[in-house]
């Protein structure tokens, strides 16, 4: 049986001087992900993009004591010597990580010797969290512990979906199939516009600062692409095609053979894909999703649209409500879209931008380790925007930027369409 | 906590009209090795060769479900339809096997539902094990077991090896040592000699058949050959001389980086090893081990003289005892050899032969999948004889054959040196 | 003995009626290249992302046949059908190209037989020459024949490269030796700027459309930076520190050994390097080339400036004079800077930017094969801007955008530096 | 054109005195087979186990140069002092070999510089042909160069079959197309016997010594395993019958994709393989050839017979004629077996025994670098024995081992079945 995690979030309008009760639900959150897990689910890693559960439940805890509890707490006793270097994820300036490719052979420290890791921590983190020169550092902390509560999901879907067993440790999806509303186009006059995150609130680096940026005038499509849009694409020899695909694209679809997204399979006449909740039979109403970069061109070059830039994006989604809908752990698969209007831009699936992932005008990272958070990846990925069915409420807004290699898939990346006007 | 395994072993003699007690102390002792591990140690695969424990503790039942149960006994209902997929290890001839990288992938079934498994199928097979007509099967799923329970040590060391942690999960080694005797020459006559098995005991298909095989004089090493006299091979260079090595030696020492045997590890001027029991300092006295094939005839050359030939090896271990050392949980090393005359043909280390693995004249595998358990494996493995500190007491005798490819190193394999005379 | 090659460019500010005496001059170009070199050079492959110097002369060849005369010159016949997929680059929608990484494995046809089809084509091609409404096409394979002249050029020196002998078929380089004018600062102000091609001349159809794009102020380098300055970087431990480096870079640096620009060798205290006119000592004072991207970003953090983006670059390079300098058979590495004001925007290093490698807003690739010939790469690449001392004169232009992966290290490839004001 | 290449062999019943005749004859052998080759064909190598053919011309020189000029002839001026860096094939006594799987990238020398360095060679060898002394180490120079004489037939070979364009360099085949006598078994009795060259002859030390060994009766197949035969083995489904096959051989073909042996392909119903002639369809009355050892067991398997073990092959080849067919560029496929009796030990196709290669007792290699002809390869191999269409005349005898690992194809190799009596 799963459950809901508690809800929890960080504000983002005001600095709080108090953080006790965000950090004790979000820490909360990122346990009760792993709880419905065995021990030996969390030690798993599928392929060398992923990690083990229980490297997230270590890995978000170092953070914690490396950033925090480390140089701002005067007598801090280590736990255990050993896991700076086990759960250093990649700050080359502190010491250095342990293979990220090697993490699925740790069977030590166990998930019970983790977990006593966490309460060690959180038990320390207690005398910090009411400084207020800390909060900053503290919100960073908390907003990266949601990014691997995320990572936890998608991780765990990877690696269980290699096993023939369909195992499904969250129990039945709660019932969905649910008919979706019509796609439409809303369209959005260019010209010169502000892009980036201005304001109080938490946001990471790679989000500002906020500079113009000029548009010519775009529509973009009301909602995301459903697996039945997507069908038609497939079904219509989408992937035999070359002129509808990147060069990159084609290589990569010829050599690693795939015919549809990750987790779809198809057999007796009938397509089903692999879900948390076990495998289930394709719902063409529902978004699709775990496709790649690639593979979302490829279909937008097939429609004779295209996917928007993250500029177009941003200018579209500013004033829509975010947070509503995120990480359920009864519902791990984006639902259908429904009602009018600009629909699922979180919530359901992340969504491909066709925008390289660069530093926006005169960007500079932090000085330190902690500029290694954003600044560094800035290469050979690309922008997604939004926020999916897998990241936490509260989490995510008009300006946030996620990326990813083009050739990803594990995650909960869909497709919205946009065009020229 | 660790203990010693009940004691069990299949008898050779006689054919065993009812094998429960053997059956019982056999699977027992299978179970016994790992319950010092945490689940999660039971999960990880650090390389193609190796296996997880959890996969050792499923295979070796899934052979008496396959091999016995399906067969013979009317009724029998399988605990779980995806079990044979997942634990054939490569009998092409049943079904298509999981693929052997990805077994450290598999979280589930956990440790429990193979536990599970394993007394469904222990429950089951009661009814099989008076019946004579089965017991020469049987025995060979006994003597398969016993197998992977040596796999079962050589392949959580190597797993745990990797764990900057040095886990010790069998306690401290219990107290060694020792000193070591001096190596003498031990002469054998030329001539024609008999090799291979024969007689009633059980034995596997490739110790036979008996044939004739002429021989030259030669003498045999004592004893294996020590740390410290491996120390000293490494000291004067023996790493860095191409003409000790055989062409792929030299090749695969220089594209791994191969300084010493593994689970060596030099700092601060001392020589230290991984071992079950944590990492401890090298004793020069005990034999030396976890060397490979290629380092095996480095050795030999760098001291002037030669490995045995397999029919050498034998014709000396006529007439020796067998099985009075053998898998000591408190003790997964190989101890330094005491007394006088030919010591530790087994019980400390595999000793490697100069004989590629190759069928004896007139050698005929079984009929059906059976046959695929030793003649397939023919090409391009060199034979070990004698058993290490982590085979079964009882489980060895003199014509036994092992065989690993040239490079391995994750068995208890060492040195014994021979010469002509 | 090597010499210039006849100078021959196409003319960009008029469409050409008859194009006879460029197509002449740029094929003779490409012949010109090819004579000094033995036909043994003319096979070798050194890695999947170089072609052999004879795959280019029928590769450019192929050109003309497939786009040219094939479709409009009736009656012609085909010299080999085995060519067209012998020489097909990429061109998905024709055939199936022979795989790229196996190029080096074809050593017939012989570059006597490539000679022979370039005379066949040319001679067929001769009838089309006048027609006015093929111009435009024709003016591609010129110009695509351009951009392979200068990959001739990298190729070749790659491929000699990895030969201890050292070769140097275009005999010792024209003397070089002078002194690099000082770097300066020149100032460009922000706004709302034109970017793209505007006007009749040939374009590649990545150079467009012409659109608006807002720019903050910045200031550029008056000239690139020299081995002299990159050699401090070095000494001064750069590709050691991890926080200069993009995280992709740090991986590269380290799996790949690199420690210095791509040619470079340290001996004896010396920094020499591999040229087609031999082995050469470092000059301090020329740009430095054959650095990544990743190299080319890190020193620009190390100096606590940064690259460009291409809009910023393009900006700059309005108005400047292009073509003035470029492919010399006499001088193949790029000279010293000399002299006020923005030097060396072209002839000397193409010029990472930051810019990824995206399309234009309303972007459209052309419709069929042709079409395959930029979008199609428009993903993990990097613009570069400029031209080097390889691109032959008259080719580029302010608006020109060249594109490799960042890890690209074979092409001229230098830096100049950029900040923000 | 092509042509027979002059008669030359050397004779293995005396030691001579004079050697000029012999070494000229041989010596011109190796330029009359690269000859009808293109300077382009003879750079090129298309995988690493092969080498280019002016590879081959320099390396058979480079022996005469290292092994008898240098140490023996007083003033001996060196060509090129890189030569000896690149053309030494892998004796890593003497300096470090350049880089096998590299080879092809070399396109200096050229061919005309390589036939000068064996011009400068062979001029300088002139003073040492008459020396008794040195009569050995030429000898085994020249059993050398006829090794080599074999690898640029078949690396070239190899190499040209890549190219879609089926390259025939030399010239149409020899009519041939002759009926194939019946299989018929010979008898022969077990027993001790030899084993190994004894005599005055040369031979390579791998040859000996001479010693016992026991055999058990067996019947030697009269003649190879003819295409017609192998091809009703691949239509009754071998290559998909796991129970046929080494475990490393099924692996082998499932990774590989093998379905027929090397150079075979299927199209319109028709078999067909690239040869040196040209394409040309299947003679089911020829020798099969190109099959691995993986491949040569299984086919075994299949009838129900085995492979010979080398001591059988010996044992039924003392007494034939060795030499009387072999190399003839006007003929490079086996023919078909005429005749009664024992046909085609040699001259059609090397014969895989079950045999891995290993030292037979008391064989010591050589002191010094020469030494590592052929001990340092005694792992992983297996031994061949016979002599195939592309060995020169004269070259093998009864008692040679070649040897190869069990997956390699591009050797002239074929089958002969053997049976217990």
């Amino acid at each position: 049986m799963t459950a809901q995690p508690p809800t929890a979030s960080v504000r983002h309008d005001t600095v709080q001087v108090d953080l006790r009760g965000i950090y004790a639900g979000i820490r909360g959150q990122t346990v009760a992900i792993a709880a419905p897990l065995a021990p030996e689910d969390q030690v798993i890693q599928s392929m060398p993009d992923t990690s083990p559960t229980k490297w997230h439940l270590a890995h978000t805890t170092w953070f914690f004591e490396t950033f925090l509890l480390k140089p701002h707490l005067p007598g801090y006793a280590v736990l255990n010597e050993a896991y700076d270097h086990l759960f250093n994820s990649y700050y080359q300036q502190i010491g250095s990580p342990f293979p990220r490719p090697r993490r699925g052979l740790l069977s030590r420290p166990t998930v019970e010797e983790v977990l006593d890791y966490r309460a060690h921590v959180d038990s320390a983190m207690d005398a910090l969290l009411g400084d207020p020169s800390l909060a900053p550092l503290i919100q960073l902390g908390l907003n990266h512990e949601q990014q691997h509560q995320e990572l936890m999901v998608t991780d765990i879907k990877h690696a269980l979906s290699v096993n023939p067993m369909d195992p499904a440790p969250f129990g039945p999806r709660r019932a969905q199939r649910a008919p979706v509303s019509p796609m439409a186009w809303l369209p959005f006059a260019g010209g010169l516009r502000e892009i980036g995150h201005e304001g109080d609130g938490f946001t990471f680096d790679n989000e500002g600062p906020r500079h113009r940026h000029h548009l010519e005038t775009f529509a973009l499509a009301s909602r995301p692409v459903t697996n039945g849009e997507y069908l038609a694409f497939i079904d219509a020899g989408g992937y035999r095609d070359p002129s509808l695909w990147l060069a990159e694209g084609w290589t990569a679809i010829a050599e690693r053979g795939w015919q549809a997204p990750l987790y779809w399979e198809r057999g007796g006449g009938v397509w089903t894909r692999y879900t948390l909740h076990g495998r289930e039979e394709i719902d063409p109403a529902e978004p699709v999703t775990h496709v790649s970069y690639y593979e979302a061109a490829a279909y937008a070059a097939w429609t004779g649209y295209r996917l928007p830039t993250e500029h177009e994006w941003e200018t579209a989604a500013r004033g829509i409500a975010f947070g509503e809908r995120g990480l359920d752990l009864a519902g791990l698969e984006p639902a259908a879209a429904a009602g009018e209007g600009l629909r699922q831009m979180d919530g359901a699936v992340w969504q491909w931008t066709m925008s390289p992932y660069a530093p926006y005008p005169r960007y500079r990272p932090a000085e330190g380790a902690i500029g290694e958070y954003n600044g560094k990846f800035m290469s050979s990925q690309m922008v997604l925007r939004g926020g999916s069915c897998a990241t936490p409420r509260g989490h995510t807004r008009a300006t946030y930027r996620n990326f990813f290699p083009p050739d990803a898939r594990w995650q909960f990346s869909g497709i919205r369409l946009a065009k020229d006007e």
